[in-house]
């Protein structure tokens, strides 16, 4: 089964209070993803409109702004960044100059307790949203209500990693979707029992996600078309990708 | 521009010795991929035929078992496991109970050293190739060789994480690609300077192309079709992922 990954473009830009699963639907409706082309009576695997199992990512940036979650900082004065990205920590987990790796109240180790500058306007920032996951909800109450389509949530943030450079999305919230699928006691292709089991697929489906999006183009919104029917059910990030502590063995 | 993720079924059982380029060549060209349907004159967004700007995602136990890098271990004692991760590991970065966590020789940190029994016959374990970058520059000339292609390879395997819960699968080698790119200097969609510039898009490909692959499907090349063009040249995943130790925060 082949998966598409489909760009929605036509968003523009999200204010404090938009109905976001609005903005997404309308954007989906559009003729911009379809131009040249006659309106298809059913989605094709390029179609913007939405289909019946599609996993829709949201990145965060647009969910912080639509939830308002935008605080002032003073451009000149890098210390009132720091003042929010300390507020939103509940622990800090390594200083390096100007990185800091916090983890944040959700649970999420990241730069900085996502406080993000880029892609809002200048002298303000964005926290990450309060609840991913109930944002997540949201959103695809909104959707499924409007497209009478099962589909899945995903929000999606930029994160570091240890050990390896470079960052890449992941999920920080989702709904109606899997966040880890767990295949223990399923077999391999020769009749083994897996010891690799849980597969964090929210996480590749944000990543994928991102490879349409891209981090200056500002399509904050895309379709992941194709994915396996089983993992639609109820998912949440905190619940599933979240490590406990006494699992974690870095931190 | 949509991606499409394409699962290339039909390469069978890989041996020590097989040439792997071929094998995938072969299986791009038959009919399994499109079963039931005429043979398109030019590549659509389905096709497993290979078309110029294709990301081929090959995971590691077939590279590994092509390249003869399977040793025996007893499956009715751990122990002899456990001898593999500590021979192919330069360091142990933690333990609990069964699990290890070390650092490869070639700078990876994951789970026993890479040493896998999954998807491996009973009474073997498959190690990590000795230079993945260097495999996947194998495998992309005997494909650029074949189809007169300009397409992209990397090398895929399935790695743990530090904080989150679930596995994903990460680029371990790539060529003909970028595994990092670098957005420093490029603005956002509002004009500011992007913070955020690194993108370890080999990641994202590796994650993407698991979720046509799955761990027990015994699928184990996609091909990732649509990517952006400006990310097609000499890529390395040791040179641009691999963290050197002094800019590392957990080891």
């Amino acid at each position: 089964m082949t998966i598409s990954l489909i760009p929605v473009e036509g968003i523009g830009e999200v204010q404090p209070g938009d109905d976001l699963a609005g903005l997404i639907f309308a954007a989906t409706r559009s003729p911009a993803g379809t131009a040249g082309r006659p309106p298809a009576s059913t989605p094709n695997s390029g179609s913007v409109e939405l289909a019946e199992g599609d996993v829709v990512v949201v990145t965060q940036k647009v969910v912080s702004k639509a939830e308002g979650r935008l605080v002032k900082v003073d451009p000149a004065d890098p210390r009132s960044h720091k003042v929010h990205v300390e507020a939103e920590a509940v622990r800090i987990i390594r200083r390096r100059g100007d990185l800091i790796m916090t983890e944040t109240r959700h649970g999420f180790v990241c730069a900085n307790s996502g406080v993000d500058l880029s892609n809002v306007d200048s002298g303000w920032a964005a926290l990450l949203p309060v609840d991913p996951d109930r944002s997540a909800r949201r959103i695809r109450d909104g959707l499924v209500a409007r497209s009478s389509k099962n589909v899945g949530v995903v929000i999606s943030d930029t994160f570091g990693r240890a050990w390896r450079r470079g960052v890449t999305d992941v999920a920080i919230g989702c709904a109606g979707v899997a966040a880890v699928v767990d295949l223990r006691g399923t077999r391999d292709a020769l009749g083994r029992e897996l010891t690799v089991t849980e597969v964090c697929v929210a996480d590749e489906i944000a990543g994928a996600a991102e490879l349409v999006m891209g981090k200056s183009t500002g399509i904050p919104v895309a379709i992941v078309r194709g994915v396996n029917p089983s993992w639609f059910r109820d998912g949440s990030v905190r619940k599933e990708i979240v490590r406990p502590h006494q699992e974690d063995l870095f931190r």
